[in-house]
C-alpha cells in the first residue's frame, strides 16, 4: 500500500524511476506480530525514540502464537531491537528533505519510513515477558498502533552500544 | 533457498510446524546492495561482530546504482546499522541451542541467522565512502562474501547506544 498523498513532496527530493514495491520480490518477509501502541494517528505519533521517551508513554508488542516459544530467554535481557515493517509509507523517494531540514539527504543517511525496504529499527527498554500471551512490554516506541513486528532481537552492549558514534548535523 | 543440511539440529531444539519461507508474503523485500567480505566459506565467517572485529579485516558494501543517491549526508557519520538478508539460512527453527551453549533458547532471544525472517544487524563503523562507485568501507562484518543487503541507516548514539544494557548471559 503506498499512498503518497500522506506525504507531501518537497523541494531539492529525489524520487528513483521505478517504485521499489512494484519490483519482483528479492526476499518474503512474514509478520510475526503488532505493535500495541498509544499512537493512532499518523500526526501524533513520535517521529523518532527520543521523541517517544519524551511523551512517556510505554508500548507493548504483540507475537503471534507459533512464534511466541521463541521469546524464551528473552527474561535475561534489559534492551532489544524490535524491526517493523512500515507498509503505509511509500518506497521510491531516494532523496529526502525532512521537515525543517534546510538541506535534503539520502534514505539511507535518515532514519525515515520512506524507504526501498521499508523496515524500522527501534532501540527499547524490555519492561516486562509474558510469555503465555506474547507480550512484551517496552518503555516505548515510535510506531504507530497496529504496525506489523517481522523481528526481535536482544541488544548486546558489547556489540550494539557505541555511545562515541558522532553524527554531523550540519543541514539537519 | 533453505538447504537445512548446513545446519544440523541439536537436542532441546524446537521447529514450527509450518515454514516461513513457504507461508504466501506479507511484504517483500528488494536487495538494493551487496557485502563483500573476507568470508567466502561459512566455517571460517565470524559468528558475531565481535569476533569479526578481532579478526582485524575490513569489509565493504556495494550499493545498487539506482540506490546511490541515497548515500548523500552519509559522509557525516561515524557508525552505521546494515541489515543483510540471511537467505541461505532455514527459516523455520524457533528454539535453538547454539554451539557451545548448555541451554536452548527462543530465536529472539538470540542473534541467530536461523529466523522466521532472516535479517541480520550489524553495527559498524564507516571508513570510507566512495559515492560514484556506491560502496560504503567498513571496519568488519560478520557476513559471508555476497550476502544481499536491503538497508543502510545511520547510527545515533542518543537513541541507539545502551552502554548499560544487560544480558543475563545464564545458559549461554
Amino acid at each position: 500500500m503506498t499512498p503518497p498523498s500522506l506525504f507531501e513532496q518537497r523541494e531539492g527530493e529525489e524520487q528513483l524511476s521505478f517504485d521499489p514495491a512494484s519490483l519482483p520480490a528479492d526476499g518474503h518477509v512474514i509478520f510475526i506480530g503488532r505493535i500495541n501502541s498509544p499512537w493512532t494517528a499518523r500526526q501524533a505519533c513520535p517521529k523518532n525514540m527520543r521523541a517517544a521517551r519524551e511523551a512517556r508513554k510505554t508500548a507493548s508488542i504483540s507475537i503471534d502464537p507459533p512464534y511466541r516459544p521463541g521469546l524464551r530467554g528473552l527474561e535475561g535481557v534489559s534492551h532489544i531491537f524490535i524491526l517493523t515493517w512500515l507498509d503505509r509509507s511509500p518506497r521510491n523517494l531516494i532523496v529526502q528533505k525532512p521537515r525543517h531540514a534546510t538541506e535534503s539527504k539520502g534514505v539511507f543517511a535518515l532514519r525515515s519510513p520512506v524507504r526501498p525496504n521499508p523496515v524500522g529499527l527501534h532501540v527499547v527498554k524490555l519492561l516486562a515477558i509474558d510469555m503465555a500471551r506474547g507480550k512484551l512490554e517496552v518503555d516505548a516506541i515510535d510506531a504507530l498502533d497496529g504496525t506489523p513486528v517481522i523481528d526481535v532481537k536482544p541488544y548486546f552492549a558489547s556489540v550494539d552500544a557505541f555511545p562515541e558514534a558522532t553524527v554531523n548535523r550540519s543541514g539537519e
